[in-house]
């Protein structure tokens, strides 16, 4: 018998996908390793991603409110429809939760559902509702769709490319490190007030409230780009560079200094004293894009502020690493999985 | 606050179909409250279905064996097409599960899996792996298609119009109390070997193993039929009747000697004290169809072996009855959920 923890996750979907057959229908254009499926939807591909959110794993509810979860749990979703540079439109959440809940509980976390449905512009369609033994588990299925013509997948970037990111990194891995500390201040006093002022709020809102980044899909299409690759960086900007690159068959250099960090965030990874590089790198739970463009079509994105261009490509598919201003360079590795 | 239990699934879906906004795309043709939502996807309707199976609620894996749990959960999506009188096309599968899990059991999973795929003709194109810190969780989505002029709802059934199930029902139920009293067996005493002769296998496989009626699907089709209402009868022929009638706005008289049953389900409800015919309205887990035909229509199916009519439906919607052949009226009462 082998242990789960060996392969890890990475491991184990390669596993699967190498054991899944050749598709029966047409209609499906592209199945397993990327952000979403990709099916033919006449004038459109459709997409259709799947995600699920695990109680103790990828939440606790200590201190995440349920309105807030409903909200993160869409946006988990939807942000991989956006990776594909395509535009929600239907949704489905199924949720299997112990008797511990009342029915106020699931009005909350429906009221989220609702909050995100309304603003990534997604009709919640169905759903499927169980008991469970222990916990909440929350399934989000999403269904998009994008122009047959701007279809973006993650294995179709060239050397020299510009790689930009979205918004900023770390913030919401260290919104999820000071949560943890007031936690472990309640549990040893519960009469002590949670110690999370308003130059931390950016971080806590990044963590326990995100959105999904639509608003870029919407923003590329405006600048007439259409990038040559786009990945969701949810899971860690490092292991989804290496995805990217491993995909794309090139190399990658990342200029650290270059790399989008909120002032907040540099804030309390001193604190913490955590280095802010690596809480952008493997920290994770940032719903940004990762894209890459051409070096000469980069000026018509160089103008907006919420696009960083954080390195290029390059041909050599062993080279993938971070350079320091004084032209040190360090491989970059994605943290394991081992949840 | 209120307890879950108080409102049941029914009152939550109903509460979750409530406070949800109308659709804000031309392409979402129907959303909460049929088997399947409903797309326009060009020439066809889409159809997305998404089905949860939770450990210790839904499977007991004491005595299911993986590869058949692997089958069931593609069974269970594939059924919500069938009863919209449509073919799957593509699935995903996410799991969450307890490190306790060899990569050996994830591979017998995806076993069942794949051969599901291969029997409904459907493309495994993604899915999502998490980590759970107690059993295992499978979600299935299914994304299948529909002629227009054949999708099939459940709340347009008339009056006069006879009323169909496929196959034989109550079977699943007394597989699972065969199942459930060999597992009290082998626990009071490991050594004993399991009592499931040759003559229960019908009522085992129809727990572990069971097939949607995708082949009704065709059927219908070669027939030249297309039903005026159908549902899924795996949550039960009495609250899925109740549903056909109450959303159709009809009454129903079900003629008990109708209801097909099989010798095994016979001799196995004597042997448990259970009443056949409460087995097959209440026992769920018959993954069939229950559907309505106009009466002038019945004639095409009268043929087929596996397509009964079990009694007609009324003008009165509150009159949804069982009839004895002595002329002897009981209403059909839903189970409750409560799990």
């Amino acid at each position: 018998m082998t242990d789960l923890n060996t392969i890890g996750e990475i491991g184990l979907i390669e596993r699967i996908r190498q054991a899944t057959t050749a598709p029966a229908h047409r209609e499906t254009v592209r199945g397993i390793g990327d952000d979403a499926a990709v099916f033919d939807w006449g004038d459109d591909y459709g997409l259709l991603s799947t995600d699920m959110l695990v109680e103790g794993i990828h939440f606790d509810l200590t201190y995440v409110p349920l309105k807030h979860l409903g909200y993160k749990a869409v946006t988990f979703g939807v942000s991989d429809i956006a990776a594909m540079n395509g535009l929600p439109v239907q949704l489905t959440i199924s949720i299997a939760l112990s008797s511990r809940f009342p029915v106020e509980a699931i009005d909350e976390l429906y009221e989220g559902i609702r909050a995100a449905c309304e603003a990534y512009k997604v009709d919640l369609v169905g759903g499927d509702t169980s008991a469970s033994r222990s916990g909440l588990i929350i399934s989000v299925s999403v269904l998009g769709k994008v122009p047959k013509n701007l279809i973006t997948y993650r294995n179709t970037a060239k050397p020299n490319d510009v790689v930009c990111v979205t918004g900023d990194l770390g913030a919401a891995y260290l919104g999820l490190q000071l949560l943890e500390r007031e936690k472990q201040v309640f549990l040893a006093d519960p009469n002590m007030q949670p110690n999370l002022s308003e130059e931390r709020a950016y971080l806590v809102q990044r963590q326990l409230r995100p959105d999904a980044r639509t608003d870029m899909v919407h923003e590329l299409r405006d600048l007439g780009i259409r990038p040559t690759a786009m990945i969701d960086i949810s899971d860690g900007l490092a292991s989804e560079l290496l995805h990217l690159c491993h995909q794309s068959g090139t190399g990658a250099i990342i200029f650290d200094e270059n790399i989008p960090i909120d002032d907040q965030t540099h804030l309390a990874a001193d604190e913490f004293k955590i280095s802010p590089i690596t809480a952008a790198l493997n920290g994770g739970e940032d719903y940004e894009l990762l894209f890459t463009v051409p070096p000469q079509e980069f000026e018509k994105l160089s103008a907006n502020a919420r696009i960083t261009a954080i390195g290029y490509l390059t041909a050599d598919p062993k080279q993938i690493v971070l350079a320091t201003k004084a032209g040190q360079q360090t491989p970059i590795r994605a943290q394991g999985w081992n949840q």
